[in-house]
């Protein structure tokens, strides 16, 4: 649906395929779209009027885009965090930096103060494409048990303990007990329990166990939204886990039918839920 | 040193060096000392007098050795989770099921619960041999630099965060970032980053990270203390981290003199501390 004042946005572009899908949304939009890509993230499909970010030139090039009328920053797709300890942004004879230490929302907050001092409005991904947060209820034709239901249960209180500490976003609990928790990425944790797994495997009685996903429980929304897409749905599949929990309204779900096709064809769960944030005192 | 009166042992042995660090201390003090295994933990050192426990004849070997004139148990050593979702304890007509699922603290209250029934004191491994959890302070040549107690300061609130929740007892924490967090076993949790330190080990510049290990808030100290050796020493080593802090008075050092070696000889920091339980209010 075309806007009728066309807006002028700068894309910020990490990995994966959201910044595809924004630049397409926005462009659908009648908006003039501007994209540079952190490095690492060069997309063949996005040729046109790219810069490549590096820290020598990021305040210069944001600048020079705030001169040529740009107004609106998208920061869209996954990031490396750098290997540095700080970044140095140089501009002029002035420098910004970055100190890389510390969680996540530590180095985003400081990295979304900087374009907001330059005079950008900052937009999430799911502001320019609502329908990626969308989603409500049991998606799948399967459902959570009852006991899946309790695992689920601890399963919110453990990613409401890690998200308030900046740890991660995600958690897999199977039988009431704390498998893994997200520190690197998604991926990178469910790789990491597949000979825990394997040792589960051998007593076919045991339930699979659950993979939670949720924002932070006070996050900005406009950057770093857990994300979920076929790659995820495949590792929950091939450890033999019962199903996923996404929070409802603040989880990204990149290609929904073909999310729900894979889960459906493996029998497992995706259920989007607004979490429960309380804490049980267990042993006071 | 002997006691006047000699006190009627139960040593039910775990895996590891504990039990035979328990049962020397035990008999050096003149107590009569009985012996169980936890299947898979036979030791070969420790041939004397002992009986292997499985679920059909807990109850009543324990009602066996309380009839016998046991009045202490000592729990000691590592204890592989079972893999069933209960085990049924039978005795006589009755059973006792304890139910497997759930994080450690919850499986050792039930099974303390019916250990206590049955009449008996309950020992921890530290009332035996204090010495085990009696050091406090740097105990290295190498000392935690400023940069070191950052990531201490937040890895305090993790394994606050983690233990309310009874996920584990440790975490790894480097440049104020969380790398790690220990769900199945510290070692395993070690051997899981092998891959992520070697990322890191591109850049020269970068520390090393920190190692803690601490009680859960709230803990039952009578059961499952966290417990250092040369074997995580050895892991901290290879992964090139620069040391590692245990909480003061709350986890077992086995084999102190050489574990102060080892960490002298490779340059790392072992920081015995009281754990600073202040969670700050980060997002709110």
């Amino acid at each position: 649906m075309k806007n009728e004042e066309p807006r002028h946005f700068l894309l910020i572009a990490g990995r994966g395929s959201l910044p595809k899908l924004v630049y397409e949304e926005l462009v659908s939009c009648g908006d003039n779209v501007e994209i540079t890509f952190l490095p690492g993230s060069e997309h063949d499909d996005l040729t046109t009027r790219h810069t490549k970010i590096n820290p020598d030139n990021f305040l210069d090039l944001l600048q020079k885009y705030r001169g040529m009328g740009v107004e609106h920053v998208v920061l869209a797709g996954g990031v490396d965090r750098p290997n540095q300890t700080s970044i140095l942004f140089k501009h002029g004879e002035t420098n910004n930096q970055i100190n890389i230490m510390g969680g996540d929302d530590s180095i985003l907050k400081q990295f979304i103060t900087v374009i907001e001092e330059i005079g950008f409005k900052i937009w999430g991904v799911h502001q320019v494409i609502p329908q990626l947060i969308n989603h409500n209820g049991v998606l799948t034709d399967r459902s959570p048990s009852s006991a899946d239901k309790s695992d689920i249960i601890f399963a919110e209180e453990i990613v409401t303990s890690i998200g308030n500490a900046d740890i991660g976003q995600a958690a897999v609990v199977r039988n009431n007990r704390c498998i893994a928790v997200e520190t690197i990425s998604t991926d990178w944790m469910l790789d990491s329990i597949k000979d825990v797994y394997s040792t589960f495997a051998n007593n076919p009685d045991e339930r699979g166990g659950i993979l939670i996903k949720a924002s932070k429980p006070n996050q900005d929304l406009r950057v770093d939204l857990p994300t979920i897409g076929p790659n995820t749905i495949q590792r929950v599949v091939s450890l033999g886990m019962s199903g996923l929990v996404i929070e409802s309204g603040k989880v990204i779900l990149i290609d929904l039918p073909k999310v729900i096709q894979m889960a459906n064809q493996s029998g497992i769960f995706i259920w989007s839920k607004s979490i429960n944030r309380n804490i049980r005192e267990k042993y006071s």
